[in-house]
């Protein structure tokens, strides 16, 4: 079992920079989650953006369309911040030869307490038992594209109605 | 969704004592785990054990059978020590109308750094994307009944070759 | 021994807002930390304000130093924000018949990995050993106030050239 | 400012073996421990012994009074298992030239909760600003040698009535 692993930034790498009393994407957490997770399949990860998800742009989508198109692999993990990512999902929902899990976090990972690792967990799952299709794994939930959206004043991902 | 949890014992709720310098089964941290997670699905946690599972007994799993062979639910995740995980998988064959998912860890939850909380969120996403069938999410991985054992040497899950 | 804790916000006490991106200084964290640190001495803890440091208005000082010279407690330990700590320290310096101690935190405690703990029980310390005047604890040394300052470059406390 | 660190062993640096199910004494923790704890100043670690404080010997005592009557530093800290740690400070308190803290843990610096951290803040404080002499640092206390024992019952350091 092979997982290619896909980081674009969002919430999930937030840092906290005191020099400068900011927040903002640093280096990927995901290889210490994988570590942390005692995982033993093959993996690989590509850090393709550092981005709020706010600031990704149609050549951001683009982009990593593109990778996953061309890839070899049939099972695609990205992490993805939490204010688009149903936008990215349903612009991946034309890859449907592969299983693609995005996910991410609401608190970074570099956190106490977050729901990175759990995160990742069910996406790591989802990627290798799920049928070909884009899914997002959050709030304890695996959703297929299209059917979910980010609940920003309950800070959740939910069905759409 | 709905997942019914059982937790029966072994290391992911390992605890240590000072006072007495041991390291016994303590009350379950899978509660904590889901709140972390941030899950938003319905849920209720039966602990059943509390156990080293090489103190598991055949009434022990015999009970472990009867309560989900009787329970509604249609998906259940269990908290299983590591080492006869294998085996209670084998006697909840069975029950094959159901998904059954069962984790736990090799490092306790209540260390700074543990697979217990990986490993809960593969499981509540195999619960929720995995045909019935009996599984065991363990090494970043979903394996399906009787085709998986612990490497103790290696300290991981690994296929039956 | 009896300690009295003021907290005054600063980045010790930072949390993360997803849902406006947002890093605000919450609810203190001192209680939490004490309990961590299995602390068996008599203390009380007043939440004086909520700021980031370089908020901090005369006014601000002025009732701290009120606070604290009319308190009955020989021994105080100030949570604060890094920036102006010096600042206040020196304000603080005329209450020479009192042991009083300034901490805070270059990286919020709600993180994984954070100073405030260490920086805590630094300052529970100084709080109990050192003769009366002001004191700041931080990058692990313990400074008198008036000798101190914070080098954002570095991102560390230092001794004045 | 230095500091010549000496690790000698107990719950602060124990781990859990889950390919044996037990629970012994690791690596030290303390480097970690200072990392997250931001510290500036000049310091040296060295590893004497890694064992239950229960199974030191009277020969372990005395290399540790040697190393520290030899050593040409003036501030030591020594981290130890809480079971024997009296009795250790008793056997160096003829070393009154030097500022010596023993300190630990109640709970394994390995442990998302632990006051390990905590501990090691207090006794780095107290190691440079106590004067000369044997200190233990624990359950928010710098108790002076001679002055303190271990309840085992209440789990926690305690003045001798």
């Amino acid at each position: 079992m092979f997982i290619q692993f896909i980081t674009t930034g969002g919430t999930i790498d937030k840092i906290y920079f005191d020099a400068l009393s900011q927040f903002e994407v640093g280096e990927s957490q995901l290889k210490h989650i994988l570590n942390e997770g005692l995982v033993e399949f093959e993996y690989d990860i590509v850090p393709m953006l550092q981005k709020d998800s706010l600031e990704m742009t149609d050549e951001d989508r683009e982009q990593l369309y593109e990778f996953i198109a061309k890839g070899d692999s049939n099972r695609f993990v990205i992490t993805h911040g939490t204010d688009t990512m149903p936008q990215t999902a349903d612009k991946l929902a034309g890859l449907s030869d592969k299983t693609i899990v995005l996910t991410g976090a609401l608190t970074p990972a570099r956190f106490r307490t977050t729901d990175a690792v759990f995160n990742v967990g069910m996406a790591v799952a989802a990627a290798q038992v799920c049928d070909p299709g884009v899914y997002i794994a959050m709030s304890g939930q695996v959703f297929p594209a299209g059917e979910v959206r980010k609940n920003r004043e309950e800070n959740r991902f939910e069905k759409l109605p």
